[in-house]
């Protein structure tokens, strides 16, 4: 700690924040309240100059004439009275991706919230914030108030991560946990999350598991120094998981949950996010409801779970709060967590390639030698079977779920293989279809043994 | 990011190391397998210059003959050609003491895992860091693998914390969780965890609670600005807990951890490390085995949990590594989050004013009118009950794990008290006693409803 710096950190942080909704109004109203907690432990104050939103006349629970207003948050983040800029606008593209470039090309430092646009731009803007001398902090765009980022970037000393998985989105993990507790079915569960706030009255991104793959994304990179590449997640949502799918699975020890899940493998980084079968044994399949959690492993540390609240405006802006305190101590780091050249290009382990356990859920005609057909088609593609369960009830279930292919003379087997490659288990359950004695499609879910 | 810090970085941030056990073996190994990995992501070499431990013969995996020898600690702490010391050897006092003393002193900051050393004399040493202008690292004195303090140091924002709890004894979460899932007894525990490993061949500090009270008081002093103060944590250990306390836990739907607790209550500061029977829904209840696990309340975040490795070389020196690379890129952070001069005292709340529901097992004459006797005192006492149980399995049980002063008149009777301060529990068990009901000293366990 030099005297320069020291002296340094007695001036004033000055910061912009564009955008204020839930996170905005909380960080702002969490600055006011402990600006004298933050001078004492700090040594510095953060003051909040300038503000930008969409509505200058909303009531956000604070007084907003104390700060400077902007309509445009691109000319707020190159005004030359602050230092940081705030960016809780939202969106991969457009004012938030402009704002941001705008305050790290003026040599002001950045923290956001975005995920979206942290996955789709993050090397450019981590590149942009090197040159320019700048910070990046984004440890609320994932997991809210987990600090992933942190603890990926600076808490692990030299280990090699080998993986990391995680629960990442809290309406997914919302609508499983009701649907494995109170064995409703996911469009009753959806609409509850919905009323609750947790779930957009357009829930694709969430259930369809775009939201995971942009902060699996973000995890990989900083796990395995590679360029972020969110358009390579294989993606797969929880939209065709069924109380069938959740019962079975429960039977078997195992609760189903949606995964972002990244590891080294002999072709390169699986990055993959899709409906996990997860041992209840493991200490993930126990987090539950609107909780997000991670788990990190590598060769010196077998499991670092880290759990907490993905979302909220109050964990989030903690989180933000967080990346500005760092910045204002004058931290020094890569944002992506070494500099942007030394980070290799993403080489995708494709799908195909991926071996693991697997759920098969088919709808098999009910006729004699149905059964032994199909095992048999499987034995011949190498895939042994752990499990084989054929149960009326599990008709009955289906029925229920209305699925629409549905017809009355076929019966629900259930089958669990041992492990084996992704592209032989697809080639066998193609040439069980082309035997004619299944309906529709079949229901698969990779399984994890945690 | 000036570019006179940038151009600081370039040279290499020469370390010595005194101790060479299990954690200063791994962190050689590790310094030495990652030293390309670690000058690509940081832009700087750590480079070990010197090492001392008590054998120089000793073979710890690694030639020493590259690194420059000392017999002496404190005087490898003071040579003029390292930056930075890290402190292995262990104990409150003595070398330890002496030679991390030395190192700052003489300008050099200080990476240490020893919590005994910083449990009783961290505020000084802090201050001495903080004077001489350079940094104290020590991650790895609580929770081994999992980086917390990081986590309450730079992590949480301006999130107040209003309690801090966790498993951080992996010998006690070993022995709780096999007496638990197999039926045995401490003793047979203890055992097995000393021929693995986990436990000393006098297991004391571990099994009475002390390892975890240094640990808590630690954490108490980050998460709540006060000086740290470990001879005034309330300490029990596990010793005394029975197969029969465990069953009737489980039937009552609880487990049985060793917890380290620190709230604020009215009075000031609970810290406090007992045996707890924690709910079987609630996360801590899970961590099994040698695992460590710490759960932080905010007025901000619900519950924040990180779980991991406590211990082992490789885990451990994984944070000393952190340690060093923080420092090596130039942070700028008070040892104990905020100055020490603007840490408060530690103000205890007693254990007498603590608020909190309890389980108690009494030894009960076997005699007409003595449970009657019993609750009717607690009764004028204004304790109510949740459950009573008396089951003569349980005398067996209790018989079977050897109480001396067990007699064949007596049975065994467990009450589950509702929320009420323990100084009128406390009042009520000794007139209970005096009433010549009950033979021997009660066993009362707090229950906390996470």
């Amino acid at each position: 700690m030099s005297e320069k710096s020291k002296t340094e950190h007695l001036k004033p942080l000055r910061i912009g924040i564009a955008g204020l909704g839930t996170v905005g109004a909380a960080l702002i109203l969490m600055l006011e309240k402990n600006s004298q907690q933050i001078y004492r432990k700090h040594g510095r104050k953060i003051e909040v100059v300038a503000i930008s939103a969409r509505s200058r006349s909303r009531d956000r629970g604070f007084d907003i004439s104390p700060y400077e207003w902007h309509d445009d948050p691109v000319a707020l983040a190159k005004i030359p009275n602050i230092d940081l800029f705030v960016e809780l606008i939202g969106g991969e593209d457009g004012p938030a991706l402009d704002a941001v470039k705008a305050a790290l090309s003026s040599g002001k430092s950045v923290v956001t919230a975005n995920k979206a646009l942290l996955a789709k731009h993050g090397v450019e803007l981590a590149t942009l914030a090197e040159n320019s001398g700048t910070d990046l902090g984004f440890e609320a765009a994932v997991a809210g108030g987990i600090p992933i980022i942190k603890t990926l970037r600076e808490g692990l000393g030299a280990a090699s991560i080998t993986r990391i998985y995680g629960i990442l989105n809290g309406t997914c993990n919302y609508i499983l946990s009701r649907m494995g507790n109170e064995e409703i079915s996911f469009e009753k569960c959806l609409k509850d999350a919905q009323a609750l706030g947790y779930a957009e009255a357009d829930p694709e991104f969430d259930v369809e598991g775009f939201d995971s793959a942009h902060k699996l994304a973000i995890l990989s990179s900083l796990c395995f120094q590679t360029k972020i590449s969110s358009e390579q997640v294989f993606v797969e949502g929880i939209t065709a998981i069924t109380q069938a799918d959740i019962q079975v699975a429960d039977d078997l020890g195992y609760a189903i949950k949606l995964l972002g899940i990244s590891q080294r493998s002999n072709d390169g980084i699986e990055q993959r996010v899709h409906p996990t079968l997860v041992p209840k044994s493991s200490a993930i399949s126990r987090v539950d409801d609107v909780l997000n959690a991670i788990v990190i492993e590598t060769d010196h540390i077998a499991q670092l779970m880290l759990s907490g609240p993905g979302a909220g405006g109050d964990a989030t802006a903690a989180s933000v709060l967080a990346d500005i305190l760092d910045i204002a101590r004058g931290q020094n780091i890569s944002p992506l967590g070494m500099p942007t050249s030394e980070l290799a290009e993403y080489q995708r382990a494709p799908m195909q390639s991926h071996k693991g356990g697997y759920y098969i859920r088919l709808n098999v005609c009910d006729v004699p030698g149905a059964l032994a057909a199909i095992t048999t088609r499987l034995g011949e593609n190498g895939i042994s079977l752990k499990s084989v369960i054929q149960r009326p009830d599990l008709d009955d279930n289906d029925q229920a779920s209305a699925s629409s292919s549905q017809v009355v003379n076929t019966r629900t087997l259930i089958l669990i293989t041992q492990d084996i490659v992704e592209s032989r288990l697809r080639k066998a359950l193609n040439q069980v279809a082309d035997d004619g004695h299944t309906k529709g499609a079949p229901q698969v879910i990779r399984i994890e043994e945690f």
